[in-house]
């Protein structure tokens, strides 16, 4: 069952600008074939939980409460389940307690909310670029104008923040929130640096900026670091974003929002008004599952899955890339940021990577303004350690093709690559 | 365990005008205490599963395809579901098929999808008045102009609708769509007639008039009776909602749209904003009930259920009433629709009912006009059948002294009862 499906790449569909939708659908409906190795789903592995156990958790949930479980719950989730994840919050350091927290159908849904709450049609949100495609259809969907900070190895420029804000002064309007994922992010696989936490929080302040900080992957550090969560060192301006699907399984569809009272209730009202209440089965089973299993132990599991996958796909970028490539360093999570000398577009390339038996999701898929052609996000964490060299050989050798067009068309005067982490830390060239 | 929550009260409080939601959810907390039998929460009695049979069901599908169940999945949901659920549909006579459905959290993500796919901001949706709260919610939050259309012991008055559908025509505008409840409708108790359907049918092509239609109940007469769907008059012209909370259990958050193509596409597109994709888990629980239990016998087992508990209330309610109120005399389905004499306001008497030991939905949720302080929904779904007659009582104890008090405060110059459903049939008065 590993290699058959890929379900929800057709989302990225309507955000890759170049490209017919109807196209990329196709397009992804063959990338899920089993030959093809696909770097294009973010999905967990799932097999690195014990279906055993989980088996029995799930039973455990009806056999022991199965009128609750089946019925009805409350708008703002259960307060067991709230007690819990506080838990989970703080095992990263991440200040919180069960009153502040909305459960939700995974961060998608909060991220849903929140720009429910918050967006009316034509408001500027700041956000990563790139950034999470979700995040963006969040948004997109509220007719938010999102606006993106630049990003290098260390996370979020500030720099390009301040220069953002001050355009937005000068223009007489506010950024209505700030969008970040600080924690080896999706999908530029990098993190934040301590100093530039600090240094936003400020300017936070100074510019009285609302800040949407969503922390998927904060526990998937392969070195098992932590870093200061933005609701530390800001929580009254700061709504957080949590969910289980990275250190549980995303079948459970359960995310939650930290947010302060005002906000939370204005949320669990849009919760209400969204789909009524989460499933009270898949909640008793996230609590079940965080009493009775040691899910310190799990998390710690799949981040050495990843950090071994992680390994392979950077030995084997480094061996198989021509010379121009350029591709960020995770130090957590799933995903490396692929990019591409000028001449070469990663949504024109997709259909040949296919035919190559090998996907990505292309660059722009992570912009809301058409940017991105040249990069390419390649998530290592779902395949197989094996086809995981066997795909980038694949995608070296379009790679190293194309580069020889390139080269036969412009000669010396291809123009020059439009990388955006070339030369900082944490970034490597082929 | 089956007194001690009624856990989505809560929900309706900041629809219930007149009170401050604070002080309707205190009330509604003390509501919920075990010495209240609540006629107010719309749930299910789930008793009336084998849950020895749903723990095996549950436990097999992480045994048999537990990779699948906690991955991701795509954001039209399942196609074996799909095709199952379609199954359902013919069940009740209804057209369908999978390629036309799109998999929600329950019926009201599907009332938020359709709301956020059609509905700008102070575009106007017609609605029977009294209507199911959550659609009103899901409306509201898209600052939808909600105006109702009067129903009687047959359903939506088809003439109002006509005077209304004449109004909107002379102001200029267009209703964005109606939104109805045609079987067994909640809160109303009522279902729409036969010659009604049609002549909606053909009021909605002179028109051009787009219907939601949201049916919920249509498998729970009590006579095993169903009616010609909408979709089945009008499909190019229908969006169906349907749900299993009814019919399997509402903890499983599953509900569907079939709606025709292009609808279908955008709805897609926005179930991904807004939560990314159903629960593999819970799909496949609802697929595996589907194709291993007798659905349909547990379907009439539900309606056996509701069946004695209805009869149970009407016997009760026509002991125990004072003259002058009067109430729908439901076919199918969860609810009795409550109408009381002029001079008493139901949402003033919630206070006074739950010290009396006893719990109802003031009429005013059901409105988004703030009228229905004359009426209340009592909810027989839930408490167990005994507690049924003990809580009408206490109802019958409180409306005499209520109706002594008003005597003797007006005399004879009480004022008329502004009762709904009065002199038509299917509506009886104590």
């Amino acid at each position: 069952m590993r290699f058959d499906t890929d379900p929800y790449l057709t989302r990225y569909a309507d955000r890759v600008q170049g490209m017919r939708a109807s196209e990329i659908r196709a397009l992804f409906a063959v990338a899920s074939r089993p030959e093809v190795v696909s770097f294009a789903g973010g999905m967990p592995d799932t097999s690195a939980l014990d279906l055993e156990v989980m088996e029995e958790v799930v039973a455990s949930v009806i056999r022991d409460d199965g009128a609750t479980a089946l019925q009805y719950g409350g708008g703002q989730g259960r307060e067991p389940l709230r007690e819990l994840l506080v838990e989970v919050m703080h095992h990263e350091g991440v200040p919180g307690n069960a009153d502040e927290l909305v459960i939700t159908v995974g961060g998608q849904q909060a991220l849903e909310l929140i720009a429910k709450c918050f967006v009316d049609p034509g408001d500027v949100v700041l956000a990563e670029g790139p950034t999470y495609v979700g995040g963006i259809g969040a948004l997109s969907s509220h007719q938010a104008e999102v606006r993106h900070i630049a990003m290098d190895a260390d996370g979020m420029r500030i720099d390009a923040l301040e220069d953002e804000l001050a355009r937005l002064a000068s223009e007489g309007r506010q950024a209505t929130y700030l969008y970040t994922i600080p924690n080896h992010q999706n999908p530029a696989g990098v993190s934040m640096s301590v100093e530039r936490r600090h240094r936003l929080a400020e300017l936070a302040e100074a510019h009285d900026l609302l800040v949407v900080e969503d922390n998927p992957y904060g526990l998937l550090d392969f070195a098992g670091q932590t870093y200061p969560s933005l609701r530390e060192l800001i929580p009254d301006r700061v709504i957080y974003v949590g969910t289980v699907s990275k250190t549980i399984a995303p079948g459970l569809r359960t995310g939650w929002i930290a947010a302060p009272a005002p906000i939370r209730d204005k949320l669990v009202l849009l919760r209400e008004a969204a789909d009524l209440c989460a499933s009270n089965l898949t909640q008793m089973i996230v609590e079940r599952w965080l009493t009775s299993q040691p899910w310190r132990e799990q998390i710690k599991r799949f981040t050495e899955v990843y950090h071994e996958k992680a390994d392979v796909m950077l030995g084997a970028l480094d061996e198989q890339m021509p010379a121009g490539v350029t591709w960020t360093v995770p130090a957590g999570a799933f995903y490396v940021w692929l990019t591409v000398p000028a001449g070469i577009d990663t949504s024109d390339l997709l259909a040949k990577a296919v035919n190559h038996r090998v996907a990505y999701v292309p660059g722009r898929g992570f912009y809301a303004d058409g940017t991105g052609g040249s990069q390419a996000r390649l998530c290592f964490s779902y395949p197989e350690v094996a086809r995981i060299s066997e795909g980038v050989v694949r995608l070296g050798e379009l790679l190293h093709e194309e580069l020889e067009l390139v080269q036969a068309v412009f000669g010396d005067t291809a123009p020059q690559a439009r990388t955006r982490h070339e030369g900082s830390s944490g970034s490597r060239g082929g």
